[in-house]
């Protein structure tokens, strides 16, 4: 890290380093007392940059005090504990460590032979997560599966979906006329947009209805299969969400799985922010029938305390994953990739560079030990509960649908105009922050428990918040 | 970052981070003087890590001796001023530094509202490169156009691809029977794997011949186009190369920009690697004729001293791309999408969520300004030329393609076995890295100089290595 030309000396990297190091620590310290939500109209961010780039190189320190004056007023801090909105996307101090790590060797896992830690660690931690959350033996990669990490669980699906076209119509052509994919009502949209990215026509993909709990219904799901393929079309796979982003349901796993399997259809499990939970032993219900599944991704990025993005993702089988995938130019051949006895994780995803992820999901799992991870997924849950406990006993509120683990979706029983009015208001005063759904077509306050350093204070608090507004909102306070 | 529970706390994050900090720059510091290729067979680093997770939390300590033990001798260090292998992944210190800030605020930028700075920092910064590269005035967002910033030219090329099935297809269906795709023989692997991943037969692929010097012939592109046609198939996208990966060979996007204008095709220019050229206005003739191209990308990561994962990509017309890519489920639903003022990433990308990646590209134009980064290149671009001066006046060796800016194609005169033999015993010794291709069926080193830190004395001593190991194969040594 010489000093020549333009460079930054090693000696100024050490500096800024360490003050930037202790900025961030000042950040999170204080986070909590900033409204959560930004505070800026659209265009008041750009307004304050110069319209050029600058011709002459500038101070580090001139950089830092424009992240303080035009950065920050302009970010909702999902790092605050008073962030309750869509699903948490936490993070911690060994995963920050772990990203600017990655950061600083700088180097590229596309294959094996490019950086073999890079792909060996992956390996190893992703065999560590199938006993972190007791995951079927299938998934390890001792066997003919193995896991691998995607940027996100909208990746993860794409992937499935790619080896589960392969292992239908193999070689003989990627597209897809006739080939169908089911998933529930309440999936996220990243199913609806792998199938388009994939090329399938919109009425390829299968919405099936869901039970009371906004689960998938799996006798609807077996009559729209039967009924496809009476019409002489073939389904292609299903999608089973474990913790819905609407309301957190639950899909019955097990039974859609018997399905998958009668059937031979690819069942892909996607419990992106809900897999978490499994750490904990009690929890592990919400994976019941796992060992059915073809391929299974959740997102330690979203509440297992590493930072965006960590998505971890298996397949049982991952020689259909490959085939879909793999192509190799001459500049990219080696001798450990003829060899065999490796993986290149260039053929498990859509983009070929990779950076070295594994490093910030290592030091996590080191730094909580599985003691500690279990320690705070419980106290989350344990606070969402309390929640849903004071929301069952108001007179005032209700609970907009079941709350298995760690989301809480309430409502206003003086209906949706009180509900959106509540919530608009306290995400304007930035005392938290919240986002919307609807259930059975009202509108519904999600509250969304997991980042790193929310606490019961903060819950209450929140509570407090929502009757109190409510009260204002109404006219009564 | 209160020190509740697990965590870990502010003091202990400040100290570790210090440390870290201090690693990294002894790291750098000293890398030059490291074997540039991992040492390892496969599974080697894994038998040295522990078979399951940690029940209690480590030290911070152990793992950074971890790192130090079992990771960094199974590297292979792509920022060693000895690395030319592939293309360069270059990262500086304002870089890391950008990519430290972004894991510690641990904002989600998939839409304005979830964080109005990271959408509006990109933008902006994105319409600065538009200034430092000269690119066409209509990638700008201030128009139909816009940048956005991608993990990798791979999943560019797939966005592009998806945006120009939109704008022939629409709404209609997203299945593609009949449209094509045209590229060259030498084209980046990526656009075939784009093709497959979104569902087009494999031979809707066209691989265009190419001139004596490695280039897309545009008259073989015409007659494979209306042979096209006259057989009722539909010309979807022409994707020109900029520096294609096996000799940097640089398409004549202007011809074929000319022809897509008339054919009303799609055309996507690959920059990758070279793009970075053109903050030299002396090389800006490697874009002639990009004004014609719909859509555009090239990677800071490469050789722009900016840390994987950041690839600029430009559309001339957002509309197809966000046409083809936007759902809107209910909770993602808010007044700033609503309004139509702001801009929502998620809709130009093929996941969901997303990192604050513009803060490390913001940090590396700031640190070096335009002069800054227009001297590294060119002094890249020198000690590439140098080299192949030095080859081109040696009597044994001979460039095997013309080198226009930092990649030098060579072989030895002798024959392959000679060449070969010559770059894995250089690779095997450690002392620098180098990898192949073949063109016109030979065997080829690529010599591909942009690591950050390499300086004339490095390509000189690899001219010697080279030379005097070409000796010892041939035993005349």
């Amino acid at each position: 890290m010489s000093s020549d030309g333009y460079h930054m000396s090693s000696a100024a990297f050490r500096r800024h380093g360490h003050d930037l190091v202790d900025w961030i620590a000042d950040y999170l310290d204080g986070v909590e007392q900033r409204p959560v939500r930004a505070q800026v109209r659209p265009g008041e961010v750009r307004a304050q940059l110069p319209t050029a780039p600058p011709t002459k190189g500038e101070p580090f320190e001139d950089m830092l005090a424009d992240v303080d004056r035009v950065i920050v007023p302009g970010l909702t801090h999902w790092q605050s504990p008073n962030f309750f909105g869509y699903f948490p996307a936490n993070t911690s101090g060994p995963s920050i460590l772990g990203e600017l790590l990655s950061a600083g060797l700088g180097v590229q896992g596309m294959l094996w032979a490019t950086s073999p830690a890079a792909t060996e660690l992956e390996t190893h931690v992703l065999d560590w997560v199938v006993d972190l959350l007791g995951l079927p033996e299938r998934f390890r990669s001792d066997g003919p599966g193995g896991g691998v990490i995607q940027d996100s669980a909208s990746s993860a699906v794409l992937c499935a979906l790619l080896a589960a076209r392969h292992r239908v119509r193999g070689d003989a052509g990627h597209q897809a006329p006739g080939l169908n994919i089911y998933t529930s009502h309440e999936a996220h949209s990243s199913v609806t947009k792998a199938a388009r990215i994939a090329g399938f026509p919109a009425d390829a993909v299968r919405l099936i209805d869901t039970d009371d709990h906004h689960a998938m219904d799996p006798d609807a799901l077996g009559r729209t299969v039967a009924a496809d393929r009476g019409a002489g079309l073939t389904p292609c796979m299903v999608v089973a969400t474990v913790g819905t982003t609407g309301t957190n349901a639950i899909d019955p796993v097990r039974a859609i799985g018997e399905l998958c399997r009668r059937e031979g259809v690819w069942l892909h499990v996607d419990a992106a922010m809900s897999g978490t939970a499994a750490v904990c032993e009690e929890l592990r219900w919400i994976h019941d029938g796992l060992e059915l599944a073809d391929s299974y991704c959740f997102n330690p990025h979203k509440w297992m305390f590493t930072n965006f993005d960590c998505d971890c993702f298996y397949v049982a089988d991952r020689e259909p994953l490959i085939e879909a995938m793999s192509i190799l130019p001459e500049y990219l051949r080696n001798t450990a990739t003829a060899s065999g006895d490796v993986i290149d994780y260039r053929d498990w995803q859509v983009p070929l560079g990779r950076r070295f992820r594994a490093l910030k999901l290592w030091f996590v799992i080191r730094h909580y030990g599985v003691e500690g991870l279990r320690h705070h997924v419980r106290a989350h849950i344990e606070m969402a509960q309390a929640l849903a406990g004071w929301v069952t006993a108001d007179a005032d509120w209700e609970l907009a649908a079941p709350a298995p683990l760690n989301l809480v979706c309430l409502r206003h029983r003086a209906g949706d105009a009180v509900t959106q009015g509540v919530m608009e208001r306290l995400n304007d005063s930035g005392d938290v922050f919240l986002t919307h759904t609807r259930v059975d077509g009202r509108y519904v306050i999600r509250v969304s428990v997991g980042q790193t350093h929310t606490a019961t204070r903060h819950v209450q608090r929140l509570w407090d918040l929502l009757r109190r507004t409510a009260d204002e909102v109404q006219g009564t306070a």
